[in-house]
C-alpha cells in the first residue's frame, strides 16, 4: 500500500509538530496588547519576530509594515508561485491581543504559555497567532507533500497589530500598499469551527463601532448630602444613555440603527436551525446562567446575524472600600456596537452621537469619541472559492463540512473592497477557546488539523482556479 | 468703659487663636479616614489624641470608648457643673473624615493642613474636627469671663469615629453608655450656616440609608462579538437599574420610597423662599452648571427637605486604557438615599430590597448590602433650647439668626430617640467649605466665631433651664 497525499502531509505535520509548538509557545510569550499604549514597544517586538521566522520558513520577502500617525507595524510577507498562471491569495490575520492579566482569574500567567490535556494556554493562542501560526507549518507540509519549491499560488500574508483595538489604521494600510497586496482571494484565519466534532466554514463576520463616552457634571466630586437631589449627577446619566440603548423588547433604540439592515432569509433561518445547537452547551461555554436578547430572534441569529448594543464597560464616581457620599464629578462609559451586513460604518457612528446628543440634560457635558471600527462582510454559500475552503478543511477532518457565521468582527470587509477580491474563512478555533476571556487556549489536534487544511488548500485552490470554476 | 462680657470673650479668644490652630492642625495631620480598614489605627490615634487635648483643657474625665464588632472607637468627655440644679448638656460631633488623597484633585496635601488667605484647608477642616475643635477653647472663654472653675451647664461630649462611614455602630454605642450620655439637651456641631454674612442655625438634618449592589452575570468576562447581545451583560443590568431609580419627574420610583414623608407646610416653603437664595453662586458652590431635580420643588426644598436617591459610584468590566470588547462578568453599584422626617430606615431598606430584585432579568445575580444608615430628624422652630442657641450665635455674629435645614446626615436623630432629649445644631461651616470634595477648609473667622457662641451658649442654656422656659 503506497503512501496517499493526505497521509504524507499528516507524518510531516507529527514530525514537525513540538519544534511548530515551541516556536508558538516562543511568539504567545511576547505580551501584544494593542490597547495598551505601554505595550506598543512589545507588539513591534512580536512584528519582527513573525518577519523573522517567516523568512526562516521560505518567504522570499518578509516585512515589518508601519502604519500611520505611529500606529503599531504589520507584517507583510510574500512567495511567488513562479507559475504565470497561479492565482493569488492573501491571507489575513493578526498578532496583537486582547489586554490579559494573572489577576484577572487566569490559572496560570497569560503570557507564559502552558501545554496541558492537549491544549496550549496563553492569550493569543487562539485569537490569533495560534491561526496565524499554523499557516507556516502548512505551507512548508504543501511544498514537501507536492515536491514543489514555491507554493501553487501566489502566496502572500498580511499580518496586523492592531486587530484587537479596531483596526484604526487597517484601512489606509491596505489602501497605501494595495498594489503589493493585490490577490485573486482573501483567506481570513481568524474565525473559528462549529465545535471540536463539527468542522465548519465561515461566510460572515458582524461589523463593528467602537466608542467612549465620558460624561462630566459637578466640576469635582461633591457633597451628596448638600447638593445631591438638585444638580444632575453623571453616573445617573451614564446609567440612563446605557438603559436608552435598548428597548423593552431589547430591540436597540438608536433611531436609524436597523436602517440598510439584510435580513435574515427563511432558508438562512433554516439552516442556523439545522445546527446541532444544544443552548445549556452553549450557556456553559459563555459562563452564562440565561440568555437574553432581542425578541423574537433565536441565539445563533442573535449573534450571528443581527445587530447589537453592548457596553463594555462603565465607571464612575468612588469605587473604593467602603462608601462616599458624594455626586461625582464624571462617568465614563466604553459601548461597542455590532453591525451586520447591511449597516454602514459613518451612518451608525452619526446615528450614536446624535442620540447621545439627545438624551443628556442640561449641566451635563460629553464628549464622544469614536475608536476602531470595522465593516461588517457576508459570502455567499455558493461561492467556488469558498468551496474549495470547504473541501481543504472536508480533507483535514475527513467529514463534510457545514456553514456558519461569526459574532465577532474583523476587517475582512476592508480588504474585499480594496482589493475587489472574495473574502473566505478559515479556522479551527472553537467556542470553548476563550478568545478576550481568561485561559484562552488552543486546542492541539485542531491546530495540527489547521495546518493541513493550509497544506491542502493551495493545491486546490490553484487547481479550480485554473478549471475555470471560479466567479 | 468697662470691658463688656462679649468683648472679654473676643479678647480671650484672640488671644489663644495662634495656638488653637496649631493644635487643629496637629490633629488634622491624623488621616482618620474611616472608611479606609487599612486607616483603623489612624482613627484610633485621633480618638487618643482628642482625648489628651480634652484633658489638658480641663475635662476631669476624657476616655476613648471602643465599639461593637471591632469598630471605631469614639471619645466621650464629662465635667460637670458642680450646681445641682444646672442642665446637662452632649455636644456631638466626629473625629473621621472622608476619604481625601492629592490624586483627587487637591490643591495641597489633604492631611498637612495649610492656612491661606485666612483659611484652614485639609480633609476634616470643617467636616468635622474644626467644630469640634471649637467647643476646647468656647468652654476656656466661658469660664475665664464667668469667673468660674467648672461650666455652667454639666457638659459632656461624644466624638465618633465612624460617621463617615454611615455610623454603623454608634446606635447600639450610646444604647450601652446610655446613662453616662444622660443629657436634658443635645448640642450637634456638625452642620453649617446659611454664608459668611447670614448666620443661620439649622433645625433639622435629613436621613440616609446607604447600600452597594453587585451583579454577576457570565462566570468570567466573555467575548462580546461571540456572545453579545444573546446573554445578560451585567454592565447594562446596572446601568438599568439606576436608570429606574428616577421618574420622568426625577422622583424617586421604588414602590413605597415616600411613604410616611412629613411634607413641607405652605408656612415652612415660605421661609425657605425668604432666604437669600442666589441660584447662580448656589451652582458656583456646587460646581455644577445646572439644577436638576424633583419636579415642582425649588433647589433649596430639594436638598433640605425632599428624600433623594444617589448614584456615588458604578463600575464594572474594562475601565483601562483603548477598548475590550467583553461582555463584562460583573458590575457594581454603591447608592446612598437621603430620607426625611417621617421615613424609615428599615421599610426604606425592605423598599430597596424588594425593588432591585424585581428589576433583575434571569441570568443576573444579584447581592445587595447595607452598610449605613442614618436616621432624619428635625426641631420645631419654637423649641425654647433652640432660642437659646439662636442668641448665642446672634450675640457672636452681632445679627439675628434665621433658621435652615441640613441636607447632610448625622446621627442626631438616634441620640433624640435614646436620650429623649431635644437635638439641637450649632454649626459655623459655610457652603464653600468643600465637605467630602477636594480642598476642604474652614474659614477661620467663622472658626472664632464658633468659639464664641460655644463660650455663650452654656450660660444662656444654665439661665433660662432655671426659669422655666424649657419645653
Amino acid at each position: 500500500m503506497t503512501t496517499s497525499p493526505d497521509s504524507a502531509v499528516r507524518d510531516f505535520i507529527a514530525e514537525h509538530r513540538p519544534a511548530f509548538l515551541d516556536d508558538l509557545a516562543d511568539w504567545l510569550r511576547i505580551p501584544s496588547v494593542s490597547a495598551d499604549p505601554g505595550r506598543a514597544g512589545e507588539v513591534r517586538r512580536s512584528a519582527e519576530w513573525l518577519a523573522g521566522k517567516l523568512r526562516a520558513t521560505g518567504f522570499p520577502v518578509a516585512e515589518v509594515w508601519e502604519t500611520e500617525d505611529g500606529g503599531l507595524p504589520a507584517v507583510f510577507a510574500e512567495w511567488p508561485s513562479g507559475d504565470p498562471a497561479a492565482p493569488t491569495v492573501l491571507v489575513y490575520g493578526h498578532h496583537d491581543v486582547q489586554p490579559a492579566a494573572l489577576a484577572d482569574g487566569w490559572a496560570t500567567e497569560p503570557f507564559e504559555p502552558v501545554v496541558k490535556d492537549g491544549r496550549m494556554f496563553a492569550r493569543g493562542a487562539a485569537d490569533d497567532k495560534g491561526q496565524v501560526f499554523f499557516h507556516t507549518l502548512g505551507v512548508r507540509a504543501h511544498l514537501a507533500v507536492t515536491g514543489r519549491s514555491a507554493p501553487a499560488v501566489n502566496l502572500k500574508l498580511l499580518v496586523e497589530g492592531e486587530e484587537e483595538s479596531g483596526s484604526p489604521h487597517f484601512g489606509a494600510l491596505i489602501r497605501a500598499h494595495a498594489e503589493r497586496l493585490a490577490a485573486d482571494v482573501v483567506i481570513i484565519s481568524d474565525t473559528g469551527m462549529w465545535a471540536e466534532d463539527t468542522p465548519t466554514v465561515c461566510t460572515g463576520m458582524r461589523g463593528m463601532v467602537e466608542c467612549q463616552i465620558d460624561l462630566a457634571g459637578p466640576g469635582q466630586d461633591i457633597h451628596s448630602g448638600s447638593f445631591g437631589g438638585a444638580v444632575p449627577n453623571p453616573a445617573t446619566e451614564a446609567a440612563r444613555l446605557v438603559a436608552a440603548l435598548h428597548d423593552a423588547d431589547r430591540r436597540v433604540a438608536i433611531p436609524g440603527f436597523y436602517d440598510g439592515v439584510v435580513e435574515l432569509t427563511a432558508r438562512e433561518r433554516e439552516l442556523f436551525a439545522e445546527l446541532p445547537f444544544d443552548e445549556s452547551a452553549w450557556l456553559s461555554v459563555a459562563k452564562s446562567r440565561a440568555t437574553l436578547g432581542e425578541r423574537g430572534f433565536t441565539t445563533l441569529e442573535r449573534v450571528w446575524a443581527r445587530p447589537t448594543a453592548e457596553v463594555n464597560g462603565i465607571y464612575g464616581g468612588y469605587t473604593g472600600p467602603g462608601g462616599k457620599t458624594i455626586v461625582p464629578s464624571a462617568a465614563h462609559l466604553k459601548l461597542s456596537f455590532r453591525l451586520v451586513a447591511g449597516q454602514d460604518v459613518e451612518k451608525t457612528r452619526q446615528a450614536v452621537a446624535a442620540w447621545v446628543a439627545a438624551q443628556l440634560p442640561a449641566g451635563i457635558r460629553h464628549e464622544l469619541t469614536f475608536t476602531g471600527a470595522t465593516r461588517p462582510c457576508l459570502t455567499p454559500l455558493d461561492h467556488p472559492a469558498l468551496q474549495s475552503v470547504a473541501r481543504a478543511m472536508g480533507r483535514a477532518f475527513e467529514q463534510e463540512v457545514r456553514f456558519t457565521r461569526e459574532g465577532g468582527s474583523g476587517p475582512a470587509a476592508d480588504l474585499q473592497e480594496v482589493l475587489d477580491a472574495p473574502v473566505l474563512f478559515l479556522g479551527i478555533s472553537v467556542p470553548s477557546d476563550g478568545w478576550h476571556s481568561v485561559n484562552e487556549k488552543v486546542e492541539l489536534d485542531l491546530l495540527a488539523k489547521g495546518v493541513e487544511a493550509s497544506a491542502y488548500l493551495w493545491s486546490d485552490l490553484a487547481e479550480h482556479w485554473n478549471t475555470g470554476d471560479r466567479s
